[in-house]
């Protein structure tokens, strides 16, 4: 890889998350799906603001969390992703770059606010995101930088954007971009309720442009429409030259066509704060791994040593640098 | 107390903290005073945040973490200050009205920004604060509640407002409100160097209005002009009704005019992760027992576990209830 050249691009939403303790009586009465990712208006989004308990506001975003993890990691990331021109999204421009990632997208002027993401965690550390997307949902393929994209060896697409009608047209643009300079690319599925309503797209896209998939088991099981995994695989293999399912606690499966599939052990927090961003930390270690030409195993290796460090502590971004973790582990 | 009381209302500045890492290389070179607070303008502001490492966004504010505290123990408390119309400051609000603290300032229009403080914290948990103090420093007389005041046991003063002349206007108004209905008054000096500039100021408004002295040893030895406790205590004595001088993992010395000095000891932390508020933690549980009536030894030792809980995560409030931790170790 030339010194000017980057691991992994992601494209995905910018979002600044806002995280506080909260139990399941205050789920039920503000309708939130406990474990799950809820999207709302803006009126929503302040009332369930006013209830919920004094909070901490930390960087955040799915793709955005990844790349983040992939630089301290030691890769070199960049993302794309639409903030608005407001305190927020100085927040959120100012911790990505400090983690070392460029970013260089143009801020929103004059429509919605930069989104926010409310994420309520519960005693057992599950977290349930209400996320307001505000400016984050107007990313479209003029934000798509194509010296950008072609410096990158991965291009990795948050899932949760492949709804807006705008960002889908930016992802295929990418994928071209990725495409003419022999470069891969990666999605990760974000949510299976997303999968369900948007399957014949999702399947086509990936189909068509995606190396690299990732999903949870919930994911899996709405895009390959099985809970056998015999029958995963086998459409998996169909679809993608690599699929990623991950299953929390229990480790991940790594399925390659034309290729045994790998199992990856989970690796034990010190302590299980708070699951949000745990897929994707797991992603970074993942996608860096690739890009570097690891073998699957070392890649799922960082992929679960990384997820590991997140789930320990409050917000979704690493606060012990995962190289030096890595290097301990031996994986590095 | 009546039902509609409060236990205490603090007067101070309204603060969002954004908290990173940092080590001695970094505060060397942006000219920051390890463990000190400096006042910096919104172009220093700027450069220092640019440099920063990633963050966390939290409310803070002296005298507001303070009544969160107290809330936490289940005092009763209220909060005058000023935040600006935007983002940080409905954060402020939010925290702080979540915490069930009352908090009805009117918030500045068409001034500058809420105020933010840039707390950089050491691998051996001391904080550096560079706070741009923005619209906090247009708090004024009109901001002071008459209604607000006199239902408050004690009235809290943040000693970091003093210099700022509005806001000493304010001070004395409070004063003459709580004097008038019969309340006491509390101030903390804040910060050594500010006592040192407003040296003849402090002494003057202490002795004419205040019946609770707060002070770290620094400031004591400052407001005191001495090193020798002897001399700080006949002093203390002379100045104010009770003066309470804390000493870091030492503990605290309370000095009551009239009696004998009652020695609190420290309480350690399960972790030391962050000092940020420890002093501030302390005075809530100091004033929540003087509030209730409760003896000294009783006060020393409720200040001491709210310290201990704060300096044992990131932020300068707290995340376990200090009421819960306050009924295990026998105090309430």
């Amino acid at each position: 890889m030339p010194a000017t050249g980057l691991d992994v691009i992601g494209v995905g939403n910018a979002i600044v998350d806002v995280i506080a303790h909260a139990d399941d009586a205050f789920l039920a009465a503000h309708a939130i799906a406990k474990g799950g990712m809820t999207l709302i208006d803006g009126a929503a989004a302040r009332s369930i603001y006013e209830a919920m308990a004094p909070g901490v506001e930390i960087s955040g975003g799915s793709a955005a969390n990844t790349i983040a993890c992939l630089a301290s990691l030691g890769g070199r990331g960049g993302f794309i992703g639409k903030v608005a021109d407001d305190t927020l999204g100085e927040f959120f421009r100012h911790d990505l770059r400090a983690a070392g990632v460029e970013f260089d997208t143009a801020p929103l002027a004059g429509g919605p606010a930069t989104a926010r993401s409310l994420i309520n965690v519960s005693a057992d550390a599950q977290r349930s995101m209400s996320t307001f997307l505000g400016a984050a949902t107007e990313l479209g393929a003029a934000d798509v930088d194509e010296r950008q994209v072609a410096r990158a060896a991965i291009t990795y697409f948050e899932g949760y954007l492949f709804e807006m009608p705008r960002a889908r047209e930016a992802f295929v643009k990418a994928c071209r971009i990725a495409a003419a300079a022999g470069r891969k690319t990666a999605i990760t599925l974000s949510d299976s309720a997303l999968v369900d309503r948007q399957h014949t797209a999702f399947v086509e896209f990936i189909g068509a442009h995606v190396d690299i998939l990732l999903a949870n088991e919930a994911e899996a099981n709405t895009l390959f429409e099985s809970d056998r995994f015999e029958t995963i695989a086998e459409r998996a293999r169909a679809l993608c030259p690599l699929t990623a399912v991950t299953r929390s606690e229990k480790g991940s499966l790594l399925i390659p066509r034309g290729g045994d599939v790998v199992e990856i052990a989970a690796v034990k927090p010190e302590r299980l704060v708070d699951t949000t961003g745990a897929g994707d930390a797991y992603a970074a270690g993942l996608l860096f791994g690739l890009a570097r030409g690891f073998d699957l195993a070392r890649c799922g290796a960082l992929a679960s040593l990384a997820a590991a460090e997140v789930i320990g502590h409050f917000g979704a971004r690493p606060e012990k640098k995962l190289d030096g973790l890595a290097r301990e582990a031996g994986i590095l």
